[in-house]
């Protein structure tokens, strides 16, 4: 395919752990993908020359004549304001505070930039071109470290009055519930996110529970056991995680089931680590959510998992800019 | 006023317990109101003659030429299909199921007619002529026997994918809380509303705990006590209300919240009989807002009180025709 008279866009993903940029024509498809680690531990300075420095490989890799480039769409953790392109705090890039990125990346690269909330950028990929090709209603959650969320509405991105909206980690679930990243208590996040699921379990080892399974005596053994061990073993009736593990798949489907009757979206998708467990994590979680809700609003409702993997905000970032 | 050249339109606002019609003109000043009982227990042709009689009496009263009226606007109680213009349940009134009152009022008075859910008619009324002028995001709560909301997005009342969105009053705020009418335990409804919060006492009642300050030793007599009277007794630390009391209100604070870090509006409007409490509803329930919502969503943030009581829903509805 000659991709040198297609218009092409940069889509980058800036995460806490790594940066991933890809470079996209208009049907979608990637031409060029690169991922680096972010180390964020270096700070702000490091971090911001770490993403131009990953932008200028990944075109080079590529082998593109820069012309051919329309512009750079970028997902950042937040609160941020798309307007003025400025990120003004995110809690696992240490130093960052009011970072003008979008006028860094412009004046660096000489082209449009397009700042968007990473998890919007995420839900905006699958909506573009993955599970929710085509579906102007969607609600979408980022389930990882933390749960973000993304809300489309008349197929566009739902920012709120001042880009704050789709914090659909921070939705209080249980008012008497577990301390929360964020300072309040019982939010979804403290429950279904990786690290309220660890968090949780923690908490268990502490109060003397065990799992033989997992050879779990620890608090500090749980950050390297995987997402899909602690799922695998509460399956099979473990004792310390059965119970954290089924909590997750309930709040989360309370979480999901909040957003179909506040929003009544034709299809929710998932995405993130979580969902690698596939209809092992979909079939309770659609129980849960029928329970709780109105069945006019469960009628027509899609619930499923994105199809682009950790490629849907670096793919989303980048046709910001269509 | 010379009101012959003004366009009019009608509003009702269809509840279970009145009727509520008013003539509008296009500053949204009500030329002529009329509130008759619903007589619901009459069944479901009984109601609809019921409306339609309320509507022609309020057109005689109002002494105008029915040439100078451009439509009708009704808000009733959901589901429903807008578009359709019919209901397709309604809780409230017996018998009602799939009532194409759209068609029907369209054939009785040969106007045009807009159907919408009688809490969207509600928040739109505020939206257009109360608290909420000019607010383009907004998100509003009536709260009254029941819960119900109303979205504004860009202006505009959001309807969901199938006419199904903003039942606030149905999220889930405690996973093992209260039965709800609708068949879920632990909606916000179940503890915030006044059946909610009537049918807590009477539990209450039922293990054995008293209200001295109320005369209140009978599940029975919680029928005829007022919300008034509760919340002042719960004031004084009766023993009875006063737990029930505070949940409501923690409860309806998470609601809010919950609404603020998902939709992140610039106005929360709260409207019905548990607003007549004033700041002393609305100071402990910023606080709990505050609490537990992202300080940039807060910022920013108005919570108040609706401004047209119970005519709100009727100059809503009235106002669809504009």
């Amino acid at each position: 395919m000659d991709n040198t008279k297609k218009d092409l866009t940069i889509g980058v993903d800036l995460g806490g752990t790594n940066i991933v940029s890809v470079i996209v024509n208009s049907q979608g498809e990637i031409i060029s993908y690169l991922k680096n680690p972010t180390f964020a531990g270096r700070g702000k300075e490091a971090t911001i020359r770490r993403i131009i420095e990953t932008i200028h490989k990944n075109i080079v890799q590529s082998n593109l004549a820069p012309s051919n480039i329309r512009g750079i769409g970028i997902g950042a953790p937040g609160p941020l304001d798309v307007e003025k392109g400025v990120v003004y705090f995110a809690p696992n890039l240490p130093g960052w505070e009011d970072i003008p990125l979008k006028k860094i990346l412009e004046e660096e690269f000489n082209l449009k930039v397009v700042l968007e909330n990473d998890a919007n950028a995420a839900v905006w990929g699958e909506r573009c071109w993955g599970a929710g090709k085509g579906i102007n209603n969607l609600v979408g959650f980022t389930l990882g470290t933390g749960i973000g969320g993304g809300i489309i509405i008349e197929g566009k991105i739902y920012h709120g009055h001042n880009y704050g909206a789709a914090e659909l980690g921070h939705m209080t679930v249980n008012k008497d519930g577990p301390l929360c990243n964020c300072g309040n208590y019982g939010c979804l996040e403290a429950y279904s996110s990786a690290t309220g699921i660890k968090n949780r379990i923690r908490e268990r080892i502490k109060k003397g529970l065990r799992s033989p399974l997992l050879n779990l005596d620890k608090t500090e053994s749980v950050d390297t056991i995987s997402l899909k061990s602690i799922f695998e073993v509460a399956r099979q009736g473990d004792e310390l995680t059965s119970e954290v593990v089924e909590e997750a798949i309930t709040y989360l489907g309370i979480g999901v089931a909040n957003m179909v009757n506040i929003l009544n979206p034709e299809m929710v998708v998932l995405m993130g680590g979580i969902t690698n467990e596939g209809d092992k994590l979909l079939i309770p979680l659609r129980k849960e959510v029928k329970k709780r809700v109105f069945p006019t609003n469960y009628k027509f409702l899609k619930i499923t998992i994105g199809e682009l993997g950790d490629k849907a905000g670096a793919l989303g970032a980048a046709t910001l800019l269509w």
